[in-house]
């Protein structure tokens, strides 16, 4: 199933354009945004009218194809030229996200390894890497559904599943990480029962997963963040699943803000928290999550996020994206080429860096 | 030091109004609400135009003055009976703060104490009661800051402090009950860093408690609710520190919603989590908090909370006003008569039995 409205596709051949599904509007407006050029796809990036790390990934790909369209009329040198430009500048628009540097990567070897071609000849094979990187998200998604719901064949009817941000169809160029989880369950008749946290300061929980879940007749209800550890505490929670926007070597994961406090209650009231992500969000390259980018945000999220002011004028304001939640507080992560239980260096390294496409 | 503008105030003599700052338009607009009959101030109560359990309290006591009005030219047992239909009425307001319950129970007993009176004089005895009330609650919260003070006096300087929702003037007769602690350690030039948790779904401690720590020029940064557990790892709390607005006799506590996450994350990452109440917030007729009445509020305040539809229209939405915080997670809990460390039955009673005005 996906949503009636694509969250992203490519419009065109090579000449074409990169449409976005406004994510910053929804639901009270369904807007495309149309990027005709890589700033339009840097902006939307950073203003989150695409999120989620797996999209932003593929937008990025995507975004680097608008770039090369400026030299498509020129000789191979400057077109490389070109795309290494529009890489580094496309990898500045969100720190914390590894799959946006993931998805660059691949477009950049595409173009340091062409040769014997034309602009117009690269500017094809730079188009069928986006596309493949979308293509295979959107499977990836599919069997990060089919092993976590295989892992929770034993969850009861009607449980209650806690979910932090976005993690769906939104997210990603397929059903989702977390939410492909929760579909899957559905799917096989487990009717979850799902708790939505609004997810502060942009509400992704409240404006995005409810629609998603709605959409989906999937039971759910919507609380403010500071209600999850009484909800569970009234034992309504069975399991706690989200995505992730980087997991370092050792299992440590940056996802939204809030969800290490949700990994520490989840703990704290013996409830199973799982993270659901692509092996692309991993980055084995940093031991641990100290040494995660945490992106900072503007202030004016928190007290200006509704059109309205919420706090006195100059009030001091701390914004950050992100948190991290070390592994030792995640029961498994669930990627698309299996789970890794009770994540340790030495047991990703075997399933991420083989079968990764780092 | 108080507010420019007092949080409530009595206008007059008994047939005088009672006039409150109206705390849900802070802090963009600062206009007066004035109560001339019982309705209003229910009404003031219920929809938090003035809120904070030492607030509703002394807020109810005029209000049963208000009340009284109607029956001054009648005579003493019409009088009497007015009075217990004001205090039943107004106890239905909110049902979580037992402070009501303790300032209506004050009020109901001068009304059937009152013999060879007419109703002026019994209104006389009414007014003086609830002016009392409100009195006390000025002091109380004066030597809550002291007791709290002193107990912190090894506090460093520069020292970091949590609290969450707003237990501060606005939230009582006098200067607060947990930022009175906190008035009180900066009077000591501790120079505390205040980190307020925005306190969804109304945003308490956004509108209104960085708007008394700002007017008081003390050191605060405003945070949402769900990165508290983040600043806490990052080791930037050194304290935490909250209201209540009912105690049981065991010392569970129930605040705000959200007050229960902070404490198990204050408990998960070793920082003492404090509460600061008056004994009139003990219900010694509760044994334990799986008692305490939680007040559910209305989904819209989640949803359309500032002008804005913020999820899909039909949405489920749990919207607790409170949650318990057990006894154990509670490191002491600061009074007016002194601190109870580790609160259990056999610490609260000595100390609030004989000196509460239960």
């Amino acid at each position: 199933m996906t949503q009636p409205i694509p969250t992203l596709h490519w419009q065109g051949d090579i000449e074409g354009t990169l449409v976005l599904l406004d994510q910053k509007l929804l639901p009270t407006k369904t807007e495309l945004v149309v990027c005709t050029n890589v700033d339009e796809v840097w902006i939307a990036i950073q203003e989150l009218s695409v999120r989620g790390a797996p999209a932003i990934g593929i937008a990025a790909a995507y975004g680097v194809c608008l770039g090369a369209q400026v030299a498509l009329d020129t000789e191979l040198q400057p077109m490389q030229s070109r795309i290494r430009q529009v890489c580094d500048y496309l990898a500045e628009s969100r720190p914390t996200a590894v799959n946006l540097t993931w998805a660059l990567a691949r477009m950049r070897t595409v173009a340091e390894q062409a040769s014997d071609c034309n602009p117009r000849e690269l500017a094809e094979a730079l188009l069928a890497e986006a596309r493949a990187i979308h293509a295979e998200d959107a499977q990836m998604c599919a069997d990060i559904g089919r092993h976590g719901a295989d892992l929770l064949a034993e969850l009861p009817v009607g449980a209650g599943i806690l979910t932090h941000c976005n993690a769906g169809a939104l997210a990603t160029g397929g059903q989702g990480t977390a939410l492909s989880v929760i579909f899957e369950l559905a799917n096989r008749d487990k009717h979850p029962r799902v708790w939505v946290d609004e997810t502060r300061p942009l509400l992704q929980g409240a404006r995005l997963t409810t629609w998603e879940l709605m959409q989906r007749d999937i039971e759910c209800t919507l609380i403010c963040d500071s209600a999850a550890a009484h909800v569970m505490a009234a034992g309504q929670v069975q399991l706690v699943i989200t995505g992730a926007d980087r997991i370092a070597a050792n299992g440590d994961a940056a996802n939204k803000i809030g969800t290490y406090g949700v990994a520490v209650h989840a703990r704290s009231h013996g409830i199973p928290f799982y993270i659901a992500a692509p092996t692309s969000t991993f980055d084995l390259s940093i031991a641990n999550g100290s040494q995660i980018p945490i992106e900072q945000r503007s202030g004016q999220e928190v007290v200006q996020g509704f059109g309205t002011a919420t706090a006195p004028t100059g009030v001091a304001v701390y914004n950050p994206a992100f948190d991290m939640t070390p592994a030792e507080l995640i029961s498994g992560i669930i990627t698309e080429l299996g789970v890794i239980l009770s994540p340790t260096q030495e047991r990703i390294a075997p399933i991420v860096h083989p079968g990764g496409k780092k």
